[in-house]
């Protein structure tokens, strides 16, 4: 058994707020589907599991997923406290000193079935390493049809949580990192409409725990109206199949671009957590276009051209 | 319009071979699947088009897809002949001098919709870089339920091609290195039952070329009479299901691991060509695993561990 790091009360502080958030988002989500539970499946590893190219020493992992609900066809929301020494190369380019770290975040991924709802992601976490630690994560939205009162809607919970922060967040920042982040470059499409993303938030830790925080805690305020306003309404078999074109993309960008799905794969991370991300069902089709003038393609010019949502000022 | 590379009397005659090696196949999977056929698409590419980042400078293609099939769920076979300068990087990692590149080849994946059919990819390509040129490819199963017999038959075929150019091929050493590129390691398993592969043959280019040739038409030999025992056998749901989730495992390598993928889609190749591979639909499911003594369990059990499969010699 790997000898676990040091004490780090501040970390261990980030651990229960992101448990806290993961316990909080579970109970919603099943209020919300009304009909399928997540299986719990809460994990540890030490050394002896461990990958000879595997920088993760140690850990523990409490994975939520849901399959087959009638409002979420797949849904996982995970939380994940490890510890290890990263590869020289990998030390590089990270801030801090040393080669030992600390990872600790909530991450999820929501698969709606109905079309009409989008897909949305959520990740919060702290990292450290010797001396020096530091937040990122965020949130995104991916309509498979826009909704433009949804993008809104979502970017406005968003902007107030980093105006509510203003000595550590910046919306303006944070949205433009988001539209640079979730974008699939062999594409030339965005993932979806955006949101927040973050990385590297050192400085006033305190203040910076109570934004990931709320900013965590936010994340019912901004998707469960999006889902609620939409999760009954009819949808034709084109509808469907075009939300299973958008889920391949969304498998091309955490397969090909996702730094953390590529980092966890390549080096050893807790696969089946890694790759919650995937939907239950996907679709390729060679050259796919869809006919100029149609909610497909209303979404595809959005992507390929990204706005700014948040509400005007008056 | 880039200026086109010097004539290259030997790179002509690959693709010459590459193309009719392309048309024989795509006729027999005309008539193997006696319902859909083959969407023509030819391309061309100038500089104009180039991204920034991208490697190719011209070139043209002959693409040809069939999706919703009777025996052919989605099936791709390509042939391509781009020209262009690989970035300083790249061509570190290259045999030969300088920076100009030719690159033609043929290339198929097969998904077929009745799950006791086996997935099958080949391809067989041509580089040249400067005075130095060389071959590379091979073909390799991926069944969905094992049947001996049937891996037995691939690996047969391709031994009997390798046995044919001895001074060029060897069997033994192809299979090995098919083994180990077909390979997930984040899963730990095989893609499939493996074939041959091999890259960098550059020496006796006639026989190389007669090899390849060979090779490429043998493809029909090794797969038609596996597809023709299955594709009539009913099958259930459940194996329905099944062949969806090792769908699933086909994109993860494409996506994480296959390098002529990775490097399309980070050097602007035609996105629509590279991702012809990814099957029609593909499943994710959380932490799937099948009882023991199933026969998704051997499949399992004999991706975890390769074993030979040519005929004993006598």
């Amino acid at each position: 058994m790997a000898t676990p790091p040091p004490a780090d009360a501040f970390f261990d502080r980030c651990v229960d707020r992101f448990a806290r958030i993961q316990d909080r988002i579970v109970e919603a989500l099943e209020a919300l589907d009304g009909e399928a539970t997540f299986l719990r499946d809460d994990w540890t590893r030490d050394d002896e599991e461990r990958r000879d190219d595997s920088p993760v020493l140690g850990g523990w992992g409490r994975t939520r997923v849901l399959e087959g609900g009638r409002v979420l066809e797949k849904a996982g929301v995970n939380l994940s406290c490890v510890h290890g020494r990263f590869t020289p190369e990998f030390a590089e380019r990270l801030p801090g000193n040393g080669r030992e770290f600390r990872a600790s975040g909530v991450s999820l991924v929501l698969h709606p079935r109905n079309p009409h709802v989008p897909i949305v992601h959520m990740n919060y976490r702290r990292l450290s390493r010797g001396d020096t630690g530091w937040f990122g994560g965020g949130a995104d939205l991916t309509p498979i049809y826009l909704d433009e009162q949804d993008a809104t809607h979502f970017h406005d919970v968003h902007r107030a949580v980093c105006e509510a922060h203003p000595a550590v967040a910046d919306y303006a920042t944070f949205k433009q990192e988001c539209d640079r982040y979730f974008h699939l470059p062999h594409r030339g499409e965005a993932r979806g409409v955006g949101g927040i993303f973050f990385d590297y938030l050192r400085e006033r830790p305190e203040e910076c725990l109570a934004f990931v925080h709320d900013a965590g805690n936010a994340f019912l305020d901004a998707w469960l109206p999006i889902a609620t306003r939409h999760l009954d309404r009819p949808y034709t078999d084109e509808e469907r199949q075009w939300q299973l074109l958008r889920r391949g993309r969304y498998v091309e960008f955490n397969l090909v671009w996702d730094r953390g799905t590529q980092f966890g794969l390549r080096t050893g991370g807790r696969i089946e957590s890694i790759l919650m991300s995937l939907p239950g069902l996907a679709s390729w089709r060679y050259d796919h276009r869809p006919a100029q003038g149609t909610r497909e393609a209303a979404l595809l010019d959005v992507l390929r051209s990204p706005r700014e949502w948040a509400s005007p000022r008056s």
